[in-house]
Formats: structure tokens, sequence, C-alpha cells
């Protein structure tokens, strides 16, 4: 049996976004900002998923720029927060220990433009408490970033109370929705943020496309340097097979959404109940405050690399450590946040499932892990 | 009768292009940065399509860096040099008035780093004389910027004789082979560049996409940050299915380069003629370095968005002025870099056509300017 376990690195194309985006490489091929009919249609069907994804969001079709990815949207609205931060003389920014490389890489190339950073540990469960946010908060401080969802962990932050001390503390609000957008409702307005970024293949959609929700009046920096595309914030012909792509894939999950959910809790459940049974096993993350597909588990004496490589063999997909770059024999950083050594990191396993898989495959792949485990367990 | 001639804007996507991308977007879902079989399979699909474009260009695979488009490539290119030149204390880049947006915007961003640049003019025929570049590099230049072929004109520069002088005293060259990659053979050695950069869409590929080679040696500066992909040189999950339909469009296009060129040569030949014939036409570009489908005329005292508009009507798809980026009022840099006046260049076309248009739309084509030219003449 092939059991796709590691949708938090990516996820199939779904059918409704397929459709859409062979449609779209076959016939709408014109340049959307050439002004004949070709590039009026490809125009108009940029615009129309502009809509979409707005409407996913609950924001103004003007708030959503798209880009390349998850990893360029981080960027940019971290660069943003930077720009607006100096020109305001503020250049402290509070963040965690939890976020994507993609924020943490960004961030170090702003402390190296003089800021400086607040990096908050999460508990033990991965969450980030908001009362610490608050008192993070100093009279430099110019932002706040803290991602919605964690990729690994799949714990869910309090972003709504955070918004909340940001508003009050009138520092900008940036969150990494990557993980989130797609499993879970994810409304700018109830968030509260400023700035919020998705990737679509994270969802159904295809790679090499994301976008960025910037709060109408944030003046966006400019990440890629050219002609005047996405309102000159962004240069480059605008992918349009891929954007139209990323908004099926988008309205297909927003519609789906509550059965989505309840169908991947439920494999979430069956997870938690039959992987915590295994013996030496570790629950990483909160039960309560968590993404409907995703686990992470140590499995005290078995190495996780040898362990993806057994379930590999089973036909199974899952990932060690964040897994969106394995490749690097590092410990997850996260998992040392929330307090497992060094040694236990290296013994964890996310898996990641969606409304996709059924519940044969769940068992299926518990009832190996298991196997495998007890095999490769070092005494 | 439908006539697609502006290819310089974008093309449609190829036949190859389209049946390896939908293949790839169906099945080639995991990530290939994932230690199992469906990232390994990603991983072997985007090496081979590595391996594909490193061929096309001559390079080694390690040489070949996969971004989101040509803007991107260009960006990066630049802001490496400009790294390279701050690390050495040279802080002098020597580039020309025709420069795409994406090379020009990033030079004012390098500029605004304490850069200076010598902006060279062409002549009447858009070429940049290689003596000329030779005289503009002093004590104090780290680099060299000249596009292979303009995207307006279709003018092709002298790039290997640029690249002499370059190498003989020891300083970067980029040039910028967005329009020119797919339509003449584009050898990285041959040339003697030490950064190229390319576009899918412009040769029979997908939107979203590009490359560029950096040759061996050099230490790529980041644009996008965040975990290693791309040997940690641009950050974000690989755009499989897209870098696969590239390197397909750009086999093919390789494949049968000399039918396609000399097929394409022939329309050219027929455009000049024809349209030459009408009155008050003025020829922009070079007759003998010339890509082989594109021309540019100004038609005397007829509006170029008039005539853009009436042939739309009639079902012919051209551009005027820059066209990938159009919307822009402001007479093309270009066109004024060659001598015209700002009157003149607003009254300039540019029609590209490659080897999937027939020569019977070639002709439609020349009647329908010449007729629609005539209506719309002002006195």
């Amino acid at each position: 049996m092939n059991v796709y376990a590691d949708t938090a690195a990516t996820t199939k194309l779904s059918a409704a976004a397929l459709e859409e985006m062979t449609e779209a490489l076959r016939d709408t091929y014109g340049n959307p900002s050439a002004d004949y009919t070709a590039g009026r249609e490809a125009k108009v069907a940029l615009e129309a998923a502009r809509y979409e994804i707005a409407t996913a969001l609950g924001c103004k079709t003007s708030e959503i720029t798209f880009v390349s990815g998850g990893s360029e949207a981080n960027n940019q609205a971290l660069l943003t927060m930077a720009a607006i931060g100096l020109e305001m003389g503020k250049t402290h920014i509070v963040t965690t220990r939890m976020e994507h490389p993609s924020v943490q890489e960004t961030l170090a190339q702003i402390k190296a433009m003089g800021f400086s950073t607040t990096t908050l540990d999460p508990d033990e469960t991965g969450r980030i408490s908001h009362e610490r946010v608050d008192h993070a908060i100093k009279a430099n401080t110019c932002g706040v970033c803290v991602m919605l969802a964690n990729n690994e962990l799949g714990t869910i932050q309090p972003i709504h109370d955070i918004a909340v001390h940001c508003s009050i503390k009138d520092v900008l609000f940036f969150t990494d929705a990557v993980a989130a957008v797609g499993r879970i409702p994810v409304d700018v307005d109830e968030l509260g943020v400023d700035f919020l970024s998705l990737s679509a293949h994270k969802f159904g959609g295809p790679k090499g496309v994301g976008a960025l929700y910037t709060r109408e009046g944030i003046d966006l920096s400019r990440v890629i340097q050219g002609a005047g595309q996405e309102r000159g914030k962004r240069a480059g012909t605008e992918n349009v097979p891929g954007i139209v792509g990323m908004a099926a894939a988008l309205s297909d999950k927003d519609e789906k959404m509550e059965a989505n959910r309840a169908k991947t809790e439920g494999f979430r459940k069956i997870l938690i109940d039959l992987l915590s049974d295994i013996p030496g096993t570790t629950f990483n993350g909160s039960y309560d405050h968590a993404l409907p597909g995703t686990v992470n588990f140590c499995f005290d004496g078995v190495p996780a690399e040898e362990l993806v490589k057994a379930l590999d063999e089973q036909g199974i997909c899952v990932s060690a450590g964040s897994a969106c770059h394995t490749g690097t024999a590092a410990p997850s950083k996260t998992l040392l946040a929330i307090g497992r050594t060094e040694e236990e990191a290296k013994t964890a396993i996310r898996i990641s499932v969606n409304e996709d898989n059924t519940e044969e495959e769940i068992r299926y792949l518990c009832e190996q892990v298991s196997a495998c485990a007890a095999r490769l367990r070092r005494p």
C-alpha cells in the first residue's frame, strides 16, 4: 500500500487545480500586460484568481500580491517591516524560535542592517504566549513576526490575541500562514494581521507560486525589481497558469473546509492513539491547538532517518525533521525549542495527512511505524 | 484570421512543454528535498531538467540556478556582481541605455549603495560598440552588463567581442539573454560570459520560471533567503513541473534551431520588404545583427496604441513599446537611445513572430498594418 503522509512538505496537485491549470497552460498564453485580446484574456484570468484568493482570505484584491512562493512572500513581508521600521527609527522585531528558515534567514539579514530581535521560546506544546509577545514589545519595536501554525508540530499560535497587543502598541504584525492556509479557516481581519504569506503547493496548488497579503495603506518594499507588474511591487511577467491553479486549489479547500477538517482530525486522533501505544514514544506538540492532520513523535532509540527509509520501503512517505528542506543532519530547532535534547530531536518523525488519505492507510501507517521502530530501536 | 505576432512578449506553451508539464503536474508531486521515493523522483526530474538546460547552454549543471523568471535572474546576477565589486573595492559598472527594466531598476538600487555606472548609447541600429565598452572600463570597474539581444528591436550585441575585453581587463560580464535564448544558438563558452539569464516563457516554456547561469567559482548572492535549495543560493521549494516544462521547451527549440531560424528569417524578410513599402515608415534596428523574427517600425503620424487596437480588431496581436510591460505611456527608452524623437517613438510597433506562424499570416499582417496605418494616419 502507498501512503503519502508528508502533506506538510508538499501536496499532490488537486483535481480542481490540475484542470484549471491545464486549460490555462494551453489557452491563456497572452502576457497580462499586453493591450490586445490575448493579453486581456490573461489579465482577466489573473484578476479572477486574485478575487478568489482575496475572497478566501477576507481581504481586498488590492491587498494581494502574487509572488513565486512562501519563501519570497516571507522575505518581502519582513523586508517591508524593516523598511518601515527604519523610516520611523524603530529597529527592533519580536519573533519566535520556531519560524521557517525563510523567516529566520531574512531576520539575520535585517539584523545585519542594524536591527535587534527578541526571539521568544514556546512552551512545551510549541505555543507562544501572547502575554510574552506583549512584554517583549519595546518602544523601538517596529513589528512582530509569529507563524500561524508550525510546520513541524502543527501547533497553532494565538494570532488574534497577539494581534490585539500589536494593534494597541501600534506595531506591525506579520504571520507566516504557509502551513495553515487550506487546512484551517484563515481570515485576515479575524486574525488582525498586517501581512500574511501563503504557498500554493501546501494546499493542492502548484509549486512555484504564492501570495502575500498586505493590509491596505502599507507600502510594500520590492524584492524583485523591474517592470511595473503587481502595482509596481513585484516585477516579472505573472505566472498566470500557476496563479489560476493556486486560486482553484484554495477555493476547493475553502469549500470543503469543514468536511476535510473533520475527516483529517479523525485521522489525527487515530494516529495519536495508536502511535502513543508504541513503547518509548513521546508526542511533540499540542493536543488542543493543532492543525488537523499533523502529528510529530519521538521514538526513543530509533534514528529518524532510518525510520523514514524503512517506512519508504513499505510505501510510506513521512519526514524526519522539518522536511521541506531535509538533507541537513542538524536537529530541528523547533524540537530543541520545546525542550527536546539533540539526541531526542534526532528521533522525531512528522506525519502529515489530509483528506486524500483513507482510514485504512492511517492504520497501515501506524502498524508499519510500530514494526519498523521495534526493529530499528537501539538499546 | 488570428495572428499572434508578439512572441517577444511571451510565447504559447510548446506542445513538448505542455506534455511534459501536464505529466509532471499530475505525477511528480514529491518535494525534491524529501528523502523518500516520491521526493527522489522529483529530484531526478529536477536534475534531468538541469542537465538538459546545461547541455543547451554548453555549461555544467552546477552552474545553473533555477529562479522564478528573467527578472529575478537579472536581479540576482547584478546583485552578485555588486557584492563581488564591494569586496574588491570596485564600485563601477558599465551598461547600456537599452537594458530591460529588471536590469535598469536593479542598477538604480546598486547606485543607491554607492556605485557609479557608465551607460553607453548604441549606434542608430541599436548596436553597442565593443570598443566603447572597452574604453568605458576603468580601474574601479567590477563588471559589464550588456544584453545579448534587445527585446524591442531584436538587435544582437557583439557579446563575444565585449567578453574578450572583459576577460583581458578582469571584470565580470553579465548578459541578459532573455530575448535571445531559443531563437539563436546561445553557448556560454562561445560567448565568454560570467552570468547569463533566461526566461522559459520567451521560448515556449511556462511563465514563472527561469534560470541563471553563473560561471563556476563565482559565489552567487541570494535574492530569496531561506532553506538550502539550489546549493543554498535560491530558497523555496523548486517549481519542478515548471522547470521540467522549461527544459522540454528549450530542448525542443535547440533541436529545431536551424529550421526554425530559417523559416522565421524568411518571415522577417517579408515583413521588412512589405512594411518598408508603406509610406512614412522607418525601420528601427539592425538588418544584419538581429533576432530572426523581430522587427520594429515607426509609422509616421500613426499613434502606436491606436494601431495596436486596430490590428487587434483584425485578430492580430502586436505590441507598442516594449510590450512585456505595456501600460506605461512613456516613450520607449530604447527608441530614444537609437535617435528617435519622443514623437516618433510613440509611433513604434514591434512585430515578433516565430516558426508557429505561417507565410499567409505574415502577408495578412502586412496588409492589415498597411490598411490600418493609412486609416489612422494623422496629417
